[in-house]
């Protein structure tokens, strides 16, 4: 490494990419010792040192360590992501500019590149000395793009656009991303699944939501992915990885429709049409801070959609504005009734044991602001039991895994350790479904539906759209597992009842995470619980305004 | 904005995203006015106050401001750089870390969220009081990520992969861009016009290439941007924007085989197969820090390849390793003999001229290198003289422009201003190339061709793989055009003698921009060249790292 101390912009010889000089710029004299530590920093780095790397960052609680992602604060934190991360970067300083600030304070910006690529990366730290030991207590770090062409754990398939828009309306402009469950004609129908994927044809022609999307003027992006056959809520796929959230970095997406969440929270297309039998669009429109619509049953044409359980099976969407999801709505739903909700508001008390304790209170703070401002009528109680709603869920999953064996048991038959453990796993519940327990099961449903419906006949619903926020990436499978099975209590409601939900992004938890509220109507109150889902939207945004 | 200043590790009341609070937490007491200061930049920035932003930053030529891509040096630097951007982020603060280093300096770390998508971004600063004013005199910004769903200035169409492999071979596992001038089975060939694009079906088999990349063992993970018609060498599409240049960021990335160029310099691809006709392969390799392949004319079926002017198009490709280049060429040329190359090594003075006076330094001091090692054999003068090149590149300009107007006149004629001004203007010059001038262009390039044989019989010929680095993007047209002018001047050698010809990244300027040095062989000498070049390529790393 050359050197150049003391004088003011100084310059070494040019420094060529690939060779291990460093071009060290001063505005100042530079403390002795700085360099040496700054190079011995960058050694432990190329050699994922992390015992070095640790002592080489101030101990104590008010050291930073941001990439733009994440800002971590306090030593502990940093330290316990250099022990969770997969490796170092393997980056080179090429420049090096030194700002003395005082005697034991130095900024230092370093230009850095990728070992493979040569592509630029900045890292800017603040070194102080603490007893005669140059530390960093600040450090910001861009590490050398290597962007992928394609985020494979979000997109399966995509053009510039896939698909052009057929006609002119409503949608012109806006693009959409497609459930790897709908069919686009032309393209294959991959569900999640390599193994499927690979033995399938171009479909003939698309899904009826997906032609109208087209013929209202939307293009389509590309074919995202989706959980294992839609059989899951978490957004984890096995083949693929799991999809950002950047609603809540280094948490779940939320799925089954997991790749068009994250397309739509990543401001990559502005629609996400996907399907949901269990909660798939409302959960990760939850995790993910978007708005999410499960429309009533049968309102859209499951043509071209591949079946998971087709008594609760619905097409849907997902976008980051409630208006652009009325857009949707008006156009997919053009044909059915546009029926008012009911003029009544009501929550589950028997619910809140599955919902998360803070997310409780901010569900009871914002339905307060809205009976307030008039936009929610007063909060009534539905009485609905602890056990008759356990009861329920226990029908929900034995008729839907009866439902998904009937579909798609063969095909899992067939190609034994073709699914993730988890999806593999459901369906090998589902192979043990008997047609009595299924009859069985039918009756509970048909049950609850009747109760449920008659509660919507005058009543709008709410509830969280999912127990909590999304889950650590890092959480165990039992907390996964154990918020699944708290959301489905809460999502089943709707999908017993075939009733139209509409999760809003107005509910944020104190660490950001946001939750979705969930607003349920009676069948064909679709459009009806969009627009109230405006107002409430705008309310709740004007009242934290004034706070 | 709540405060909350004096106690260690205050929090406020947690920040709900799109609401207007910030998070303060400090180490320490929050120095009068900083918070104000701070506010001023943020407002400033929304309303892309570029007065105010200028103001902010510390006067003077040690003033910091990076990005990840570049770091802007001097106070000139930035304010030209603000003057220069399209409008400012649409993020906003919610989190404010600050770290009171002495009375007037202060570090803070800003978590920022997008207005539209509420991704995070940070911001770094160091804030100095000068004069009784805060200034920054340092600042980080990582944008809050908006990652597309594809660049569309590199890729039209892309999937994970797009096609997969059809056999198993040397390249196992890698991947292509296909430039979208070559046929892919079961897509449409787009030539980097949406005009043209329009028109087609699918393509019902691929080009050879194509086909052999498949068969051994590659996948294509997408097809990549051209200079429209590849009748261009900057890589600026009118209609799709220009490739990013990462080897030399905020520079033209070269074509017209620019979007797999950048594809592969990205790192998102290994294989970048296109075409070069007067450098389109070489070109985009030398601006971007590649290896870069022309063939040998005729070694390569151009069967599925869209004609650009016949007597000179060659398949090709580009990469970032010369070892990866190699397997390329046993696959592509497995069906050819492997020719020795002369064992002489010549330059040609008379090119100078057209030469980067910086660059022919390197060029130079490179041979002194390579022959000093024994890699290459004492350089001898080559006797062209600088009328007769310029001579050739009249005919070869003009040859081409026929061959093209031949060609895709009648396209062109039909679809009047479907081309961008540069393209469209190329070719109306070729519209009014007539025959008479095409003969006697076209005996002048067999004239050429002949002379450049028997050169080439016992000789490697070495020059710059362009004229000189890739221009800033911000470059005159007439600067773009020179460059152009001075480049085809080196490229068409190779053009005319149909030989082959590799460029390696191994020059690099004083500011880091790199330039392929460039080896041409006889025909035939394509793969042996290569082995040269690896040869090359690991005597002047070697002697870089001796230095």
């Amino acid at each position: 490494m050359s050197r150049a101390t003391g004088a003011a912009t100084a310059r070494s010889a040019p420094a060529s990419p690939g060779v291990a000089t460093v071009e060290i710029r001063s505005s100042g004299p530079v403390p002795e010792g700085l360099v040496e530590a700054f190079e011995e920093y960058e050694r432990a780095l190329r050699a994922d040192d992390v015992d070095t790397l640790d002592a080489v960052f101030a101990a104590g609680p008010h050291t930073l360590r941001g990439d733009g992602t994440t800002l971590l604060v306090g030593h502990d934190q940093i330290a316990a992501f250099r022990r969770g991360r997969d490796g170092a970067p393997s980056r080179r300083a090429v420049v090096l500019e030194v700002r003395p600030l005082a005697d034991d304070a130095v900024l230092v910006a370093a230009v850095t590149t990728d070992a493979g690529t040569r592509a630029h990366g900045l890292q800017t730290q603040l070194w102080q000395r603490r007893e005669d030991r140059w530390v960093v207590t600040a450090a910001h770090v861009t590490q050398p793009a290597r962007p992928p062409a394609v985020d494979g754990s979000i997109w399966r398939k995509v053009g510039t656009p896939l698909v052009e828009p057929a006609g002119s309306g409503v949608l012109d402009g806006l693009t959409v991303a497609v459930k790897d469950v709908l069919a686009v004609a032309g393209e294959r129908m991959g569900l999640g699944n390599p193994t499927w994927l690979a033995d399938q044809e171009p479909e003939a022609r698309s899904a009826p939501a997906v032609q109208q999307l087209l013929a209202a003027g939307a293009a389509i992006t590309g074919i995202a992915r989706t959980d294992e056959f839609a059989y899951s809520l978490a957004g984890q796929n096995r083949h693929y990885g799991t999809p950002p959230n950047p609603a809540a970095p280094g948490c779940l997406s939320g799925g089954s429709t997991s790749g068009p969440a994250a397309a739509v929270a990543l401001g990559q297309v502005d629609i996400g049409l996907g399907t949901d039998t269990a909660g798939s669009l409302r959960v990760p429109a939850s995790y993910q801070g978007l708005v999410g619509v499960r429309t009533s049953h049968g309102a859209i044409s499951v043509e071209g959609v591949h079946p998971l359980a087709p008594s609760f099976d619905t097409v849907g969407w997902l976008t980051r504005d409630v208006d652009v999801a009325a857009r949707v709505a008006d156009v997919l739903l053009a044909h059915r009734p546009n029926v008012a909700p009911g003029s009544r508001t009501a929550v589950i008390p028997a619910l809140r044991g599955w919902i998360n304790a803070e997310l409780d209170t901010r569900v009871t703070a914002a339905l307060a602001e809205l009976t307030g401002a008039g936009v929610l009528a007063p909060v009534e109680d539905a009485d609905l039991a602890h056990d008759e709603i356990t009861a329920w869920a226990r029908a929900f999953r034995v008729l839907q895994a009866f439902e998904v064996w009937q579909g798609q048991g063969g095909w899992a038959r067939d190609h034994p350790g073709a699914f993730g453990p988890d999806v593999g796993g459901r369906f090998a519940f589902a192979a043990t479904v008997t047609a009595d327990q299924a009859d069985t099961a039918r009756e509970t449903v048909r049950d609850a539906r009747e109760r449920l419906r008659r509660l919507l006949a005058d009543t709008v619903l709410v509830l969280p759209a999912s127990s909590g926020p999304a889950p650590s990436l890092h959480a165990g499978k039992d907390i996964v597992e154990d918020e699944r099975t708290a959301t489905v209590r809460l999502t089943q409601l709707a999908s017993l009842a075939g009733a139209p939900a509409v999760a809003l992004p107005v509910l944020w938890m104190s660490d950001g995470r946001p939750v979705g509220l969930c607003l349920v109507g009676a069948p064909d109150t679709d459009r009806a619980l969009l627009a109230l889902g405006r107002t409430v939207t705008e309310a709740l945004a004007a009242a934290a305004a004034s706070r």
